[in-house]
């Protein structure tokens, strides 16, 4: 291989993974295959449920199968891992703890993102699953940055939800209004942007063109351009129209 | 990893082979996340051009490269192989030369397709690029079973690049017509199916709902069936709206 050896820890979920794929191509300056990155992909499907660990409803501990996947792509001789699940980085020390090459994490790329787009940010909003509020990811990263996270009420988290499960994950179009209500509430509160830190979010933001419109970071877009950038190449600024899987399971 | 663990020698070329784990993934019948194949896709974008080979338009030589691909895919753990591209496949036995594992071929699982179609097949037709065609992959293989391509004349096969380079890779809308009339004239001189054997060809089938319309048969949809199959997986048989990418490089 010439440059960079991009590792991915897939899996979490396999639609993510895919998507994740697909949107570091189409994101990558390139005239031809040759000037793509290189990537393995480890697409491990029957890793046990992330979301029902860090909720409680599962003893399966997903970290020893995340470790050994890490260790497994190391020894495949990848320059560096990045890990396509917001979730998944709830066990992000076990797969530091695995490996010497460098793990970029979609939280810290987010942070660093977030603070970059707004200096002496105070405030940031967070978008997700409720797997992903109850890990805590953000609200440690950001919390290490002096930033507090704010989380929609319980009626707004519940519309963020039906958002994800009943509308993107079932294929149907996703109510951007919602997300734009949401997200001005959590604006009014204070928050400087708006994290999405969910995949079918990100699935609606390439869909409705929410990418670059504030308040909205997208944490996965965060992810596709740190791993360009990462592995050597450049960035395509001219927004790809959206390719991304709408279904599920 | 439970069940089998498939290997993807892909990055011939990048978007394909994101197209590949993306259609994988939404063709497996699934409940859960775990319900889906476990993979491992190394998307090698640097590898030679084989398409310039091919036509003898380059010295560099994309096989001894794919062969170590498929030996570090072995070596990984996979059970099988798969590589998502139809002209790679003239590179089939320096790679199976590489390997113990099985070897499952896209061109071969498309014969057999035919075949299993129209049993007594003597004329298959078949649309693909300049460089597939060239590489005659698919005329030594169903010539092995006693079948006849055929291939468009020089006219209906320009029609055919236009809506690959011009139309599918450059995200415009594939002019299907052409695809229907290109392939009527081939079912005229007694073609009993009509391969499409090229991605952008795969993805304009998706889109447009050619997919289970006789005479296509779809190489990339072939290969997306045998791969959920020898993994030990079911293939979901309502029709997925089409998620790939429609812009490459």
């Amino acid at each position: 291989m010439t440059g960079s050896l991009v590792g991915v820890l897939g899996g979490v979920g396999p639609l993510a993974t895919a998507y994740f794929l697909q949107r570091v191509v189409v994101s990558t300056e390139a005239d031809r295959d040759q000037d793509h990155v290189d990537m393995v992909v480890l697409n491990h499907a029957t890793i046990p449920d992330r979301t029902a660990f860090v909720l409680g409803r599962s003893d399966e501990d997903p970290a020893p199968v995340l470790a050994n996947d890490a260790r497994r792509l190391q020894r495949f001789g990848v320059d560096f891992l990045v890990m396509p699940c917001n979730t998944a980085h709830y066990f992000t020390q076990q797969v530091l703890d695995a490996i010497s090459v460098p793990f970029v994490s979609i939280i810290d790329v987010t942070v660093e993102a977030a603070l970059a787009r707004v200096p002496g940010l105070g405030k940031a909003g967070l978008l997700a699953t409720a797997g992903t509020v109850a890990s805590r990811v953000y609200h440690d990263a950001f919390a290490a940055r002096g930033v507090q996270v704010l989380t929609p009420d319980d009626a707004d988290q519940a519309a963020i939800s039906t958002v994800i499960y009943d509308q993107v994950k079932a294929g149907q179009p996703a109510d951007v209004d919602v997300l734009r209500a949401v997200a001005g509430r959590l604006v009014e509160r204070g928050a400087g942007v708006v994290v999405l830190g969910c995949t079918e979010l990100s699935v609606a933001a390439v869909d409705h063109g929410l990418l670059d419109e504030p308040p909205f970071l997208d944490s996965m877009d965060q992810l596709v351009r740190a791993t360009i950038v990462t592995a050597g190449h450049r960035v395509r600024e001219e927004r790809q129209p959206r390719t991304a899987p709408v279904r599920s399971s």
